[in-house]
């Protein structure tokens, strides 16, 4: 952006943007080249634009199956790196014998046996429980095994006390994700739905992700909606996960509920080739979600409804024509609601939102970060190499 | 307060505070006095406070079997006026044959003969419904028989176009009135629950009423709790409401549902005397409160859970010592969510609502709000006493 269209956007004076602008080119987080102006043939003009490597950020993506990873620029989407699917398959509820423990203080050589990037500003991490935002305490991952760990200390530990690291729920992250570079771009009140195992949602009040009072807010998989139904893996009865997470759609489909990805990949394609049992467990599921959308729209009024993770994969996989009029035609839609079903890819969604969510103190205020960060780098660089290479 | 307390609270300049107070006292919403300083013995001194009277208005509450009207002053509680309850009891469901119409395009004396107030700025309505917020359309309030109801347009012919109406859902207005006046004053994030036939909800976001996009959000009798339940009032299948609301309550002490508040009287004073009938509805009931509670607290996160209306009598009627417990015992407590009983009373709170709310544009810009008033204000007067005297 040239220096004129920044005090025409601003307001501000031309000399305050000189300052500002000379500031965060000095610290690296804005480049200057030549652009030329858009519908225009005049010559280019000088222009900033954010450095993409300016900061960079780690970003994980902890599910039931699978762990991810990426770096991120603060200007750029982030990069995943091949992810390495886990050997084991989908944990089936009832076989908590020997809880897993969070291995992040025992850190262990990356695939490839390199560091992932040398500059990291943040870590952001996205898990499949319930999180608790101050500290990153992961007070219930049931589909993970885990309870009151403490995620966010144990990787302080392991990364120096001079790293940012924010720890949140994936569903919310997708939600801020989808907000930031997805399809609810400049929606106002926005719910993120997100299934997978385990069913999440991020909920954005006025364009900000809104998480109750500690941070636990959005767990829509965990609001009850059949008396008559089975126990959730959180110890509740009937609540709306049991219904419409990946485990009763194997069920309901006449698959194991260990097979994992796999086994719902085969059920999707089955779907697609028309195949009875699979479809009548999706009418099934739907009918579910149609459910619990309702009283979700009811007491939020949302102007977006985003779908992600195993809803995306479930409604691109169906072979009618009105994909997901089995969904919304159940439910009364109220003025000024909508849903949408073109989210960010499952796998993409929860990293883009822990980059985002890691390099929020860099994007809120520049110039503090600027000054915080010129002390603590190279303790940090050699803390993370520590730990990553 | 005086003017260097003012000075204090405000930061603003002793010049900046006199021009101020000078222009609130000259459009008679301040007056000046003088106070003794709290913890000094010293003489008084100068000081202004809001003048009671300066700002004065109307506050309806549209409920099933009653309707109730205060004048309420900028810095009063609202003062009600004796409501004329209902002959007709609770409506039952079903009787749906002719729907009730709005009739305030017809109006009629009230009880006294005579005129309310004179001087009101603003119209404030609590309605037992679901209501648009931009225009105060009720699109549906079941259980007073009312569908796609225009109130908002209704009142603005029958008082003139220069008077300020607004109309809420009274369980909304319910909550803004615990967070203005109540127990919920200086809790963030507070969800409001308010039972009676019908259940509704408020729900307040860094302090500030949020009712999602259109205004419909907050119906938090409309979450769907039991597939094997009864239909709603509203045409879905075992919303919240048909589990917690007061004709299931009545039902389910073999009391009948047509019975109205007399009857609801009986069943409290039946379980204050330990009948078992009364008191296995009680629990029967507070387990579906429970149920719901649970998933509210689990997609909301609030700091602070008051429950108002119907459900404060039942709490107060149980002859148990520890009262709220076979509610709040059975959901998972959160960090940071608790829930209150020392809500206002059933008949205060919606009235307390309403006025604050048509008070709001007087409150957010008083400086604005006295110089549009200048103009209108003799030919809203008019309007005003046309209708209600």
């Amino acid at each position: 952006m040239s220096r004129p269209a920044l005090v025409g956007r601003t307001g501000l004076t031309r000399s305050a943007i000189r300052g500002l602008i000379g500031e965060l080119v000095a610290g690296g987080l804005v480049s200057e080249g030549r652009a030329r102006p858009p519908r225009h043939a005049g010559p280019a003009v000088p222009a900033r634009a954010p450095e993409p490597q300016g900061a960079v950020v780690l970003a994980f993506d902890i599910e039931v199956d699978s762990l991810a990873v990426a770096g991120s620029g603060s200007a750029a989407r982030p990069r995943p790196r091949p992810s390495r699917p886990a050997a084991r398959p989908l944990q089936p509820r009832g076989d908590r014998r020997r809880p897993r423990r969070a291995r992040l203080d025992d850190p262990r050589p990356t695939a490839d046996g390199g560091r992932l990037i040398g500059d990291e500003v943040g870590v952001g991490v996205a898990v499949a429980g319930v999180v608790r935002r101050a500290d990153g305490l992961v007070s219930m991952a049931p589909n993970l095994g885990w309870k009151d760990e403490p995620l966010g200390a144990r990787l302080a530990n392991a990364l120096g006390d001079d790293v940012p690291i924010a720890v949140a729920n994936e569903a919310e992250l997708g939600g801020l994700a989808e907000a930031r570079r997805g399809v609810a771009r400049g929606a106002d009140h926005v719910l993120f739905i997100s299934g997978e195992v385990g069913v999440g949602g991020g909920l954005l009040v006025d364009g900000r992700p809104f998480a109750g009072v500690a941070g636990y807010g959005g767990e829509v998989g965990h609001f009850p909606v059949n008396p008559a139904g089975r126990t959730c893996s959180c110890g509740s009865l009937g609540c709306w996960e049991t219904e419409v997470g990946a485990l009763s759609l194997l069920r309901r489909a006449g698959r194991s509920e260990r097979g994992g990805r796999l086994e719902m990949d085969a059920l999707l394609r089955g779907a697609a080739a028309g195949e009875p049992d699979a479809l009548g467990a999706l009418e099934e599921t739907g009918r579910w979600i149609g459910i619990g959308l309702a009283g979700l729209v009811n007491v939020l009024n949302p102007s977006l409804v985003v779908f992600g993770g195993l809803f995306q994969r479930v409604i691109h996989s169906s072979p009618r024509s009105s994909r997901p009029s089995w969904i919304v035609g159940r439910y009364r839609r109220l003025d000024g609601s909508s849903a949408s079903w073109r989210a960010l890819s499952e796998a993409e969604a929860p990293l883009i939102g822990a980059a985002e969510l890691a390099l929020e103190p860099v994007l809120a205020d520049p110039s503090a970060w600027l000054r915080r960060s010129a002390d603590s780098s190279e303790t940090r660089k050699l803390a993370v190499r520590r730990v990553v290479a």
